[in-house]
């Protein structure tokens, strides 16, 4: 019944990404953002043609998803380099700093901004010897591998799950671990993605996941973009879908995973974890290996950010409950290793218990 | 540590429970009630002269939850007898038969519906020796007895599950079985209520309950107004709660129990139950025992209503998703009887296994 997955070179494999949906575009010059606050009801894109712009549009959640952040910011960094030039490196290099400091300062708790900002800044270092007129164009290459490495990392990933999956499998997730999470393709949707271009036909269930209901407004509409058949349903109806035998397999992405295999994802995930557990169906966590913290011995020493009370009581304009009320509004919970069946990676997928195998 | 609860009388307990929130009132001959779609923006009470503007206030959704809506009907049928007069009984009949026809087309699932309006039908055929002119005012006060009647049960819910808590209890609930739901008092939040009543001084988390936010919209209001501490959580947050171990109990409602002790209720409730059973937390259901019905086996012989997809896809004015996204909307769910600790009722609880014992 398993297939071998569809065995393409990188070249094909980028072909594949970029006739979905990308986030991210370089452009005439400029870089090109899907404003994610407008989806689904409009495809709108943000130009960014200055360090200034593109700090404001990870800050005011333009774009979202820490691998989707940290592209953002390393094409943040090659825009600095276009924006002012210098006749002295010194000089330029002091800019690069500043340039920096700004994009770092957008998002403090997103791992995967600083490392994309650690990368593009020792790159410009190397470039010391370079003509300094080239030093753009170069680091404008860095950015682009380092989306096109996103890529192909969430490629890889829905390749090395497929052998989990039969034919038509239910799957249901939980928020946005897609495309516009991504350099492009995603996580669990890249997951998903995979078993459609392999023919396995994959249906999905889409939490709309409150309050931010990224599933309601991003995942249904990529998938509905890439003719995959979803199905929208509130956060729920999860356990009804699993008693009634309407889901093969749960997938979701990962914000942070400890060295013990303790995951922190969007609010919400534990409680399908315990679900999926109860009802005897797998719980696969699909992450590139960035998002693996070995310096976090479990889940315990995870902070869980709260968010803003308004998150939760507005919804548009209308108030849905009244001021007074008290609010609790984690952004994320913790799975234990031990509700995770595998944690599926572009190096292979493991049990959460062998991460350090990798 | 268990205290006896209060004991009061049937005038006490009446007292109060109306200086609580109670949705129905007869006024000035006139029917009000509180607007449940306008809350918690506004309390508004919408005046009831004719049997049709009480129809339409059951069908508009004005009133909500089987019990409101069988009071609120039976004040219909009192409403219909003064609205028009007849010197022949019989000619009164054909009346007072058109009336509940009316009223009984509104919300054809709620059983109560059909309950209160055969007791006021039934009360009516018994005043035919009576002076035609004293009918309306002896339905009047049949009415006002069923409405009673509804809060006492409420109050005798609360009295019997205060045995199962201690001090400070922190509750988790789903959905609205509040005073806005019944005669007044509230079946869950009768529970609480009569835990504030014997300083017990509990605190509740509310679930917002999507897709209708009746837990952010009509639950917080309620105890906010009782100045009953609340706190607003998404569905998505009950799992982390419970392994937070922020939560001692949850209770719900119940639409409908079958022999067995299933027990349907809001979308949502099964999966708390679940949870309630993997982190080893009671799950309570708190129910008149008119919700039971004897004449189903089991939960798998009650129908599932599935909502329009329009309750799901769209907020106020804002579409939260692509049109063409399929939706499964289904307004309940069936909580197996092995998963509830209890089904506290008026006349004491019980396991579910042991319902017939009542």
């Amino acid at each position: 019944m398993l297939k071998k997955p569809l065995v393409v070179d990188y070249q094909k494999a980028l072909e594949i990404i970029n006739q979905g949906v990308v986030p991210i575009k370089w452009k005439d010059d400029t870089l090109w953002l899907i404003n994610q606050l407008a989806l689904p009801a409009k495809l709108e894109w943000i130009p960014c043609k200055t360090v200034e712009e593109t700090a404001r549009a990870i800050k005011d959640m333009i774009v979202r998803g820490a691998p989707a952040i940290g592209v953002t910011a390393a094409y943040g960094m090659a825009i600095a380099a276009k924006q002012r030039t210098f006749k002295q490196f010194e000089d330029y290099h002091q800019w690069i700093l500043e340039a920096k400091s700004l994009l770092a300062s957008t998002r403090p708790t997103a791992v995967n901004l600083f490392w994309a900002l650690e990368e593009m800044y020792q790159s410009f270092l190397r470039l010391k010897e370079v003509n300094i007129e080239e030093i753009f164009s170069l680091l404008l290459e860095k950015a682009q591998n380092i989306q096109r490495d996103d890529q192909l990392r969430c490629f890889a990933i829905g390749q090395n799950a497929i052998s989990f999956f039969g034919q038509n499998p239910k799957i249901l997730t939980i928020c946005n671990a897609g495309a516009l999470a991504t350099g492009g393709f995603g996580t669990a949707l890249g997951v998903v993605r995979a078993l459609q271009l392999n023919d396995y036909f994959p249906q999905v269930y889409a939490l709309e996941t409150r309050p931010y209901l990224q599933g309601a407004r991003l995942t249904a509409w990529e998938l509905n973009e890439d003719h995959i058949p979803v199905t929208l349903v509130t956060d729920g109806m999860a356990g009804t879908l699993l008693a009634q035998n309407k889901i093969d397999a749960i997938i979701t992405g990962a914000d942070r995973i400890a060295k013990n295999g303790d995951t922190a994802n969007k609010i919400g995930t534990y409680q399908l974890a315990v679900l999926a557990y109860y009802h005897k169906i797998p719980f696969y966590v699909a992450a590139p290996l960035s998002t693996i913290d070995f310096s976090i011995e479990s889940g315990k020493s995870i902070v869980i950010e709260e968010r803003p009370k308004r998150e939760m009581t507005v919804f548009g304009n209308i108030t849905i409950t009244p001021e007074s009320v008290n609010v609790y509004n984690p952004a994320f919970d913790i799975t234990p290793a031990k509700l995770i069946t595998s944690i599926i990676t572009e190096r292979g997928s493991v049990s959460p218990q062998r991460l350090q195998d990798l």
